[in-house]
């Protein structure tokens, strides 16, 4: 079986570790394309930093920060401390000591002229991803960076910044009124991606963010319409539970686009080609015209990775009853 | 007063920690200023490294390994085990994780359009040396860089390395016939540097490498010259005791350049602009024409900030002496 996912970050991360726990039960053979959302890719420090890439492989190749859903286990931060005395800027973004040196190796092989789809294959192999039947490619070769317009209130003025400095220094906290991608009308689509979108067996929305994760990705020329075309089943995990965002500031995402933050709201977004959505308990009254709606026994909750591997056992039973 | 010294590395810098500690007691208001090899510098996973800057920094900022005599204390290397788990070269470099915070820093600013003096500037003020009447200066701010042409036996041809390869990973001990300074011909000298040697009460030669160190900064053009016009006193301290290097791999340089490795020749090295010459009692019989030669009462060897700073107490009288 050959399945396609789109992801963003940790939400993403953690769901497609669950998926490929549940596949390697059933269906040890089957091939995974993780096409990742690189729209929040950031320079720092003359580094290129790949936050949603890095997460994946952290996650999928054993090396994250469990409790944290980000960054290295048994991190240490004693480089960007020496930044910080030196006074350089910005510091409210965490560089731990081992997750630079993937940025200081992602930052050389771009500087030596590899594509960023080149350097995620070096990446990968790294943390074993080939060998296990894991394919991770980034979703445009092309630079692209998410800037969020703010609203910070009566004649302020416009004033947009990076989406790290939004996220991370924010927290989202300030209203956002939209989010202009540079580079992303003109991004072709990275080496295999729409090939992987077209040939696929069940295409995967895992329960990332709909509006700066997946929302990005479908900007990517191309992708919609594949997805739009696909013979494949279009299945996916609902972000949302009552309304609020499992994890991360969907809703303030949500909130800036003018998308109200439910599960059938996130589902409309994508009612162009989504086939069928698992949603919690709590959301089982959700229903979206043109989509299967199915209800995951237990609440959407990735509190381990067999929590993860049983939504993902519930989404492919979704995807095989659509496919009908 | 105004001093004006040279300087490489290791040796360099421990001698000028101590030339600083005998002036704070005898003449708190003496300016310093250290004109630094950049010769050796080098790129490595895309980040400038400058050795010899870094070494005066962390020696005269109180943040240097004192045993190994390069890197900082209390260091660590886990980026560098991330960087060989990806597969990075090289690998034969030592990179601890305090002093990688130097080299990005140092990467960004240049990148930024800094000058290495500006950025010099910047990082000497993160390790209080201005404020203590320290000025340290790039011999020039033209990137240049050190090869080294190789001996390598019969019909083997000629093969050129960099200098820290040959240095650092092969010890110095496979046979070089020359050593090939890119870019030095035509690197100006960085702002200050004439001046400051023009300027000088006295012109200072710590025992610092005569070929790769001292003999790289008398190739910018214009150094030279200006040593020879000097008014001030130019006095150095031989770097060899009984014909061998107290430190590091000069008798393998001054092998390379045809130079016996003696007080004496690297004496007659410099004999175009030197006053005194500082040897040890084991050299006591050493006789320069034109240089005034003087015994230091004990080994010249930088056992400790004390040994370092009472060498510079008979290189300062030594040019009391020559200034007549």
């Amino acid at each position: 079986m050959r399945i396609t996912a789109l992801a963003g970050g940790v939400g993403g991360a953690r769901f497609l570790r669950g998926l490929k726990a549940h596949l390697d039960v059933v269906a040890p053979e089957s091939e995974l394309t993780i096409i990742a959302n690189t729209g929040d890719d950031i320079s720092l420090f003359g580094l290129r930093v790949c936050p949603d890439i890095d997460t994946l492989l952290y996650t999928l190749g054993g090396g994250i920060d469990e409790a944290q859903g980000w960054g290295r286990a048994d991190e240490s931060t004693r480089v960007q401390g020496e930044l910080a005395a030196y006074g350089a800027v910005p510091q409210w973004f965490t560089l731990g000591d081992l997750d630079l040196g993937t940025h200081i190796v992602r930052s050389q092989w771009l500087a030596q002229g590899l594509t960023a789809s080149e350097v995620t294959g070096r990446l990968a192999a790294r943390w074993g991803l080939p060998g296990r039947g894991i394919r991770l490619l980034p979703m445009t070769d092309v630079p692209v960076e998410t800037h969020v317009v703010l609203d910070e209130g009566d004649g302020a003025g416009e004033k947009a910044v990076h989406f790290q400095e939004w996220w991370v220094r924010m927290r989202a906290e300030v209203p956002a009124t939209r989010f202009v991608v540079a580079g992303l009308d003109r991004a072709a689509a990275a080496p295999g991606v729409l090939e992987a979108l077209r040939s696929a067996d069940v295409v995967v929305l895992p329960p990332s963010n709909p509006v700066v994760s997946i929302g990005i990705i479908l900007g990517v020329p191309g992708v919609r319409d594949a997805l739009r075309g696909s013979r494949a089943p279009v299945v996916g995990v609902s972000p949302l539970i009552s309304g609020r965002p499992v994890r991360g500031h969907a809703d303030a995402c949500l909130s800036a686009i003018g998308v109200s933050s439910t599960a059938s709201a996130v589902a409309e977004l994508y009612a162009d080609f989504l086939d069928g959505w698992l949603v919690d308990p709590a959301d089982a009254d959700v229903r979206v015209r043109g989509v299967e709606t199915a209800v995951h026994p237990e609440p959407l909750l990735m509190t381990d990775v067999d929590a993860a591997a049983r939504m993902a056992k519930s989404l492919l039973a979704l995807a095989d009853r659509v496919r009908g």
